[in-house]
């Protein structure tokens, strides 16, 4: 145990999640606690609010707003996309941040974030370990996609996989009323991997979900596609589609940017996005009612369907990493390691270098998902299933969410 | 007390609710344990189950299946929009439902519905009278747009108030979360009252929510929607805007169907909806990111949000039909009388003639709108808080919904 006494600044980055909130409670609340932490800054807009030198003054918050975090949606410290230039081309950046570092003199760094924000912390770790500032940094994971390498999942995607899921089912119901016929096609986050369209199939699971799933694991075929749809839909009168945002041809061009192809010979506005796009090429092929549903912002923000697994382990990521960090280390990224078995579902934070997760994209097994490309398998469901477990105690004030107000009072150095 | 035995049918019709099925249950209940009911029969989709012959035998059903009725959203009988000719017209459709009536000696008739349904149980009530057969025919009022007459409110549109309201502060966070400016346009249903958009502003009032409200009440004018929009752009970098579906020019032209207008000059194709067509005429115009989010099916089918308000009164409401007719009233619609002072919210039902809720639509006053049509005033919310409040306990199972599955066995004549 090496003691180090200093600042701490504690940093929310990229795509908001239902539960990245819950993620900077659990830093802060034990950042506030560890005695070598002298005190907790939070980055206004991530690595931004360092560069532009706008830290709040956390110890200045109310304990009872930041316990409010963790049922608050999206990033409460702001957050930025932000893209660190390689400091052997371009260090500007860096010598910003040392310089802020030294000023509030800062000995901690915890960056909350997905893969790029995770390059982020790798780069600033690597740099600071180059010129010899001693600085401990960790990364927590965060992204609804679910596509950081090195962790069993990333927090953000269980909440997000249960609104998914729960919306289909409940769209089901609606999409089924009537003796006529109904197509629904339901556009769903992960431009380059399929975890949250995947989660759609929980509901079918359930009993009330899509007939068909396509990820951005499998090459999309248009024709295929239509021949799916068709064959459901003159079966039952109904079929109800999701599809990932990252859906592409086999040529890498995203159907959500192609115009018209050889094909299908449709061409349309994108006005409306993957959804009212494929709706329209489905209604034209099938004379169908049809109906796009683009779930947008909603997915990633549904606190109040928040699964309380996620919530917990988000918070536990959070202050895992402080620990960790108060105990010595440095350079890593908060991991799960999980056990799915007999005895259920077990979930431990381990650390993983921050290079790991910073070069690579996990994608959904090839073998979860079935061999006609158009939905996923029993492993799928045994992956998700357990993540989206516990409904958490929401506040609440006149039936509606009572979300944290923080005072972002500005830090000044001391 | 007039006492009648005899059969009931239970229709349910137009566009599902979160809270349909609680009245379902509350009238299938009321109707099982009435003496005088011989036989609780379920129409298949509504009035077109009656006229097929297709009933569902309620009586043998699960008692713990249609316990699960008050949180399914979506109508679980399956529903119709099918309108009746006039009977001075042709009489053929009215004949079939007598002779459906005979067979299965139905002397009770409760249909759940919004306007139209209301003009079907109407109908169906004064040829049955004119034609001397007799039955009690009951409407238990129903619609998320809550534009029935004779009514304080309907059964269903506090579920998706809650469900918009509770949305918009979610996007609201996620749309504020980057330092950089970005638009939102939130498209709610409501094709010809905007009780719904208008709800929006509960987000507002709690603290995070549309900046701008745009109702069917006051004719939209694209200059100046767009001048409000700037407006606020430019001061906070954020804007965030509700509108309603049913938005339409002073000519009467819905926003959502003008491909081009001489005012704004932009033609667009109408894939996507009104809130994709408006973020790109705001996207042309602003140059600002710009996200058009449309709630679609999501608001009405949103069980998972449901007001216990909504539900405890949507049960009462089909109870109360029952307990009406079976006490010798027809001709009649369930309705509330509600006050709000106080002391309070307090809602009772009422008994109004078919004839009044089906002929009209109930706007919004425009003394509850602003004078500059761009928002609504106090009273709009006091009269909405009271109807959201309160959150049911879900039947989950593996933390997703668990909605009732009934078996749905066809009648036949005893």
């Amino acid at each position: 145990m090496s003691e180090r006494k200093g600042a701490c600044i504690i940093g929310q980055s990229g795509g908001p999640t239902a539960v990245i909130n819950a993620s900077a409670q659990g830093a802060i609340q034990a950042a506030l606690k560890a005695g070598c932490i002298t005190r907790v800054l939070g980055a206004a807009h991530g690595i931004k609010g360092v560069l532009d030198d706008k830290l709040y003054d956390m110890d200045q918050e109310d304990a009872s707003e930041l316990g409010l975090l963790k049922n608050t949606p999206s990033s409460a410290l702001g957050s930025c996309r932000y893209k660190l230039a390689d400091p052997d081309q371009d260090d500007t950046d860096y010598r910003r941040i040392l310089e802020i570092f030294k000023k509030y003199d800062v000995r901690y760094f915890f960056y909350n974030g997905g893969n790029d924000s995770m390059d982020t912390c790798n780069k600033i770790s690597k740099y600071m370990q180059k010129i010899g500032y001693e600085c401990r940094i960790m990364g927590i994971p965060k992204t609804i996609d679910n596509d950081l390498n090195g962790t069993d999942h990333c927090p953000g995607f269980a909440s997000a996989a249960k609104y998914i899921s729960t919306s289909c089912m409940e769209v089901w119901q609606d999409a089924h009323v009537y003796d006529t016929g109904m197509i629904t096609i339901i556009e769903i986050m992960g431009r380059h991997a399929g975890w949250l369209a995947g989660a759609s199939a929980l509901a079918t699971w359930a009993g009330f979900g899509p007939d068909l799933i396509y990820l951005p694991e499998v090459d999309f075929d248009m024709e295929q596609f239509l021949a799916d749809v068709t064959a459901i839909y003159h079966r039952t009168g109904k079929c109800m589609v999701a599809v990932s945002e990252g859906i592409h041809y086999a040529d890498g061009t995203f159907v959500s940017e192609a115009k018209a192809s050889a094909t299908d010979g449709f061409g349309h506005a994108q006005l409306g996005g993957l959804a009212a796009t494929l709706a329209e090429i489905v209604k034209q092929k099938t004379r169908a009612k049809v109906r796009g549903i683009e779930l947008s912002l909603l997915q990633r923000c549904g606190a109040h369907l928040a699964s309380e697994t996620d919530i917990e382990e988000a918070y536990r990521a959070g202050q895992a990493a402080v620990e960790a960090a108060v105990s010595g280390m440095t350079d890593k990224m908060v991991a799960f390691r999980c056990t799915r078995d007999d005895k259920g579902y077990f979930c431990e934070t381990i650390l993983e270098p921050l290079d790991v997760a910073a070069n690579a994209e996990k994608k959904v097994p090839r073998a979860w998902i079935n061999a006609a490309g158009n939905g996923v398998e029993q492993p799928f469901i045994d992956y998700v299933l357990p993540l989206i477990q516990g409904e958490p105690e929401l506040p609440r004030e006149h039936s509606l969410p009572r979300f944290a107000k923080l005072k972002k009072v500005l830090a000044t150095a001391n």
